[in-house]
């Protein structure tokens, strides 16, 4: 057999298994996993290697036009599908997931038209879009949504917080009942919007302004409060739910509750809040707004629920949320150096970082073994969102998406080495071992030896299926 | 020393004793508790009897002007002060804390102006008023309230559902912050507003109408939400709560939880939560719409959850949520036979039998002892909602408001019986042990041998102080 | 009306209530309260005090004789029933239960005669005695405690953990089931035995002898676990059970459990779990033995878990958990300066402290109100004991126990001011605010004015009756 | 290439995808999975069917010599290596992993001698021992085990009932902290030996001795008791446990309230808890004793619990706990028909039907998909029992076990059509969908068309090494 391509001599791990192969690849897709494959027209050697199946980034934003009122207005974001596929395959990701998002007032439909232009020509790797729905018209409910869904944008993302983006209630139930009926998986940001508020303007009034006070103006009861009723918004509609960016255990006890009731509710949590606190928030010179995103970063404690929770399998992923505001003028401070808290942008770049991070603090440090570690960053995501089993393990038949990692690789993280868009990384300075040396997408070599390999516009959009997190027998309701 | 009246050779239970002694009144209040009284100017006998603090019924409607909007539309309040009065007093309560409403425009001051006015020269039993904000402007939350709340409107309720009285959440937290500054005690009304409404529109709209719908539109999870979400308010703000009319173990569950926490959460449940189950909502000829109430009763499961909570210590109070709506043509089925159940009037009477329901079901049956009973039916009450130790209890200072009680006589329940002005009650044919046989307010017979003895209008106001549920220390948050 | 003594002008509290009134006492009862009595061959005058029920402490060891192979063997129990009962009076306590202990192989009704000999002539103040069952033969099950419990010994303790006294748990389901055929009221000490055995020589075997580690050869877990198994002991039998000294949030966590799934459980703490860390057994000299007692204090979580288990009800009764043994040679470190932990006898004295430490930091610090505070130290331990309402509170018919205390006393507490025969208190140099100033035992002073008033030999044994604990509808169970 | 055999057509499921493939063997291992192969020696055509990993057994019973004073003493077991795994073979289950036990006074290592010899020559797939520990003397501790465990006997079981296994809390601590030294693995039996033993005595005593007593000898809390305690042993030693045959919902939550506190516990449930009830022990003619095992089938509540645990990840594993006694005379009712339930042999077959069944409830019933399927019966029985990855997956480099299933066939279980040596099965009748229908062991042919083609003796003794349950981190302890 002839293969185009052989990755020889490596340790291939997937969501389930860890083995000593070959993986043989033709037309871009793995075709053969075997203990010696000849044929090659070209070898990667892999040995002494890890070949993992490529991560999956399934919350990052990119290139997102901004809303008007959002608290980020006038923020541009500093990567568009250019840079941050390339940030990303650098850091061994080799999918990404942006957010596609409705203007209130605007159509879904040309807002994923739009989308689509914003992606042609610039992605290294391949995409699908969630689809942010901040205007759950008739519509947007009864045609736009399910014409789309049917053409695999199967991902719904909704805000319970945000200006410009939170829905009530009511439309939230409205889009989990358009999702079950078309059975797309509904993402949920899960914070109070009006507690925040309420908190950030009594902040404000009294002076409060520096960066720290966004952790004051969003305390973990915030979170809890949002994540219960999200999920009880899922258990009346009898439908999954992903609860995006948890931050502590008080919301993941929330996770753990509705399980036991019989719900399926799948829980994602970011490097940020594994690897930072509210005291990050709190720097001179304003530099504690580098750590701002929302829910903000806790404390200690919060990290080591959350750990736990990575453990004990209540943790379904793990992904970036990269929000790529710059820290300088134009961007997280375009308010000027003593602007309030409320109107920097909130979010954090995180794409290539993502990987390296939880490998480092993970598996290095023995709190996860290497399939966990591939279920979390890939096969998870894929299965969720439905692009498995084409992306997120490495499997006869899947897309060649493979990042070849050195385990021993010590790294210490600097911006300057990062090849996103934006001055600076929250990270600068951590000092973790592996790193992703070589990355294929669809079998071509993406990076290789610190170098770009790849011309921008190879990545293809990705129709997504039905998420696995549908079960046939569905959920009950009363209403239907 | 001679007293106006000696109730004598009884036994008496106050929240904690329960001992024989006979009760020396003088000018309305109890001067004396001791072993043997003489010298009285008139002398109740109360041998073989019980002697116990008059009910406070803390959560009634009585004449409470209809906002536009509300589901109950056009359904007049078949009692008011009056029959209301008359009716509680029949039932061995002695105080009643109806609701003084503010619709949505109108000054909370105007309101409570007037509904002195429809009490005065009515009742024939001393009165408090809780405060329904249904529109917290500045001016109501800067001055009326804080004015009121000095001259004695020290308990303020709020709802999370019913189109003309739900707040949102930041309104909420205005209220609660009002109170906080004020030590005023909040009581919620904890239904999520839009997930039943959306409920109800579905189930409309695909012809299911019935009144047994009603529980269908509002189930447990409804419930369970709200009460999530208002202790999470009552957390930021840092201020107790009161939790009333919960109908089953998931939303005491989250009582439990925020106790847990080191919240002041209090609890309340009302007779038909005990009694009744959906089961009740469907029964031919409309009739299931007699025990329509918000929440709805639920199944035993429930009910024993319910008796649990009352057992253990986690449920407070036990009130009656009476709501005079008839069933006939002016009320509950004003919209005619086939009217759907969004159309009739929530809420059923209660004032009369609530005491003798909980002592059968209760007492008798060896659920609760004496002071328990008169822990959850009255001290509880005054102290929660500032009108101890003068109501509430019988001790030496306090209102002479006594229930004399016959714990053998055995009762069938029947409308024909009561003394509302209600065509019904949902607890027709319930046979029970024990009814108050003389009921005293301030010293005066007010009941005696199945006849009133008092003329309407001598109840009096009564000015609330501080709620017992306000410690020293108070709560802390993030945004003082 | 003619008295024996008024006590005039005080602020009379209960468990329910807290009244300006005088009261009459007559033979030793109190038979009138009242606004004003006059009569009284003598007067208390009780202007600007607060006049409270007489504690009762019913958690304390006087004069027990040691069972071979206790850890504290040797150790000679400093306090009989004179100075034991003196010093509880001078600290507001006006009746004592300490423990009677049948040894292995002794029979029950023996060691209650003894210990009938041993109070006889000593206290100066009443008591009742609970049974320690070590050694539950056919004979003790079947003959000696239907006998003893329907003489007034109705309430039984059983020790999870003691080498000399320790049941198997099939030992504490027959003791359970005695207890609940005649109605008695079981206490538990609940730490599992074998794994702090286990931990011990663990410790030992490595060199780890100090104070110290006594808190590590019993973490929380050995606590939790044995509260857990007891109540499911308990649950097995369909009867009340007391767990004592709860040092921490997760065993109280179970209590919460068990009482959600409808168990009668009584929860009690005690001042050093409230005031004292483990810290305290980690000073030099081996000063750290003074804080030794079994469960070891914990943390300062641990004292914040158990104060919102006072506020929120979860707590029942605080008693002293007194356990005399003095730090001098004779006493806990009998066995030389290097002893150790495993030799050195568990416990610590607080029988005169108890009362005014929970006043200062309960009462005075607004934790709690005064009601609390008596229905903590005295109501409640007499009705879960069976001494109500003759004890433990200040009603008519009750005997006329009663502390009279100057709530703004400020006091420094010094063991040479306290009236124990031990050595020390682990609370020196504590400053709190309030003390009892004059002591009544059924109408007799006492205390007053810091003097002793009474002669030993004056108190009294008092007959328990049927706990409050038991409900009519008692408990189902899979064996009945 | 050439190959041995050449799996093809086939879709190939492991725990985390499911892939279209061929599969090729050499040498008994799996050397190439790749979308077509040719070049095999032999050819099984798997169009249409599931190529799944033969399932682990990792929780049965075969041949066990029966200690003294066991309840089913006297009672053989019908099923031995060779039948035991024949039957195992023919439910697509291709590696068991049966118990090893050691008699109190006897050598481990002699037991395992011993039962090395009774696996000699008649097993047909291959096998590992887990130990049971009944006597954990200081040399069994210290030397047998440590010296057996590095020879691949890495899972101890312990028992918390049954007369002549079960371990005091100490013992238990004792295997665990040998097990932690070592890095063996320990299952526990949970249920309270003395608890149950006591309401056993007292059932028998009052004349109730039908099958169906067993269940109420055993209610849930003497399982969730035991699983809180034994947790508890697990969480003081710092090493991870699994909990075997976990039967409904309680001591399910004690497993997830243990995770949420970091500890690592494994979930085991078994078919019976899914599929009977408490119900089929009420059999008219002693039938019920078919349906008794240790824990009992509970209800329906617990099934659904159950079910909960399997599709939200809490239980991990699902085996047989095949016990094989027989239904007549020599077997369970060795004792005669009227024989108390206390005399019938504890345990039922299951080897068989596990799989299958699973399947049918919960692949073809859509509660779990294929992937959850092969994780919870095999891969991971094979990580935490150290197996992985040579068995429990179709990876490159494992062996060639292999169960290719026909996903439509439709069966109706009859014990007839079983190949164990049992007269019975519990699941006689039930009507299920997909069966295995060739089975490959180490790439050969095992079962093929509803007969055995391999020989006795082939199976071979697997060295088991260190449990994937141990993370590097491992637990904390206040003694170590």
């Amino acid at each position: 057999m002839t293969f185009d391509l052989v990755i020889s001599g490596g340790t291939v791990a997937t969501a389930a298994d860890v083995v000593r192969a070959d993986v043989g690849i033709v037309g871009g897709r793995v075709v053969a996993i075997a203990e010696r494959l000849r044929g090659g027209t070209r070898t990667v050697d892999a040995g002494g290697r890890l070949v993992l199946p490529g991560g999956i980034d399934a919350h990052c934003h990119l290139d997102q036009p901004q809303a008007p009122g959002l608290a980020s207005k006038g923020a541009a974001m500093a990567d568009g599908f250019r840079s941050g596929s390339i940030s990303a395959a650098f850091g061994g990701t080799t999918t990404i997931v942006p957010f596609c998002v409705q203007h209130r007032g605007g159509s879904v439909t040309a807002a994923v038209a739009d989308y689509h232009r914003r992606a042609e020509g610039e992605a290294v790797i391949d995409y699908a879009f969630h689809l942010i729905v901040s205007d759950p018209t008739p519509a947007v409910l009864g045609q736009e949504l399910p014409a789309l869904i049917r053409r695999g944008h199967a991902s719904l993302k909704v805000y319970m917080t945000y200006e410009a983006l939170h829905l009530s209630d009511r439309q939230i139930l409205d889009v989990l009942a358009t999702a079950r009926e078309e059975r797309a998986i509904v993402l949920v940001h899960a914070e109070n919007h009006e507690v925040l508020t309420w908190l950030a303007e009594r902040l404000e009034a009294s002076g409060r302004t520096a960066p720290k006070e966004h952790a004051a103006s969003r305390p973990l009861p915030v979170e809890r409060e949002a994540t219960h009723r999200a999920v009880t918004l899922a258990e009346v509609v009898g439908v999954p739910l992903v609860v995006v960016h948890i931050s502590g255990g008080e919301p993941l006890e929330e996770v753990r509750r509705a399980r036991a009731r019989g719900l399926t509710v799948i829980a994602e949590t970011c490097p940020q809040y594994l690897m930072l606190t509210a005291a990050d928030l709190d720097l001179p010179d304003m530099e504690g707004a580098k750590a701002m995103c929302s829910p903000p970063p806790r404390d200690t404690a919060a990290q080591a629920a959350l750990w736990r929770g990575i453990e004990d399998g209540t943790v379904d992923i793990v992904n970036s949320d990269h929000a790529p505001y710059r820290f300088d003028a134009g961007g997280k401070l375009r308010g000027g150096p003593g602007t309030s808290f409320r109107g920097i942008a909130n979010g954090l770049p995180g794409l290539e970082t993502r990987l390296p991070i939880l490998f480092s603090e993970g598996v290095v440090k023995g709190r996860i073994d290497l399939q966990r570690f591939v279920a979390l960053t890939a096969t998870n995501n894929a299965k969720f969102y439905g692009l498995h089993p084409r992306k997120g393990t490495i499997a006869v038949g899947a897309d060649a998406d493979v990042a070849i990692w050195d385990p021993e690789k010590r790294v210490t993280i600097r911006n300057a080495d990062l090849h996103h868009a934006v001055d600076y990384t929250p990270f600068e300075g951590l000092e973790i071992q592996g790193w992703p040396e070589t990355v294929l997408s669809r079998g071509e070599v993406v990076v290789e030896a610190g170098a770009l390999k790849a011309q921008p516009g190879r990545g293809r959009f990705l129709e997504q299926r039905t998420s696995s997190a549908y079960r046939p027998q569905g959920g009950a309701s009363s209403w239907t």
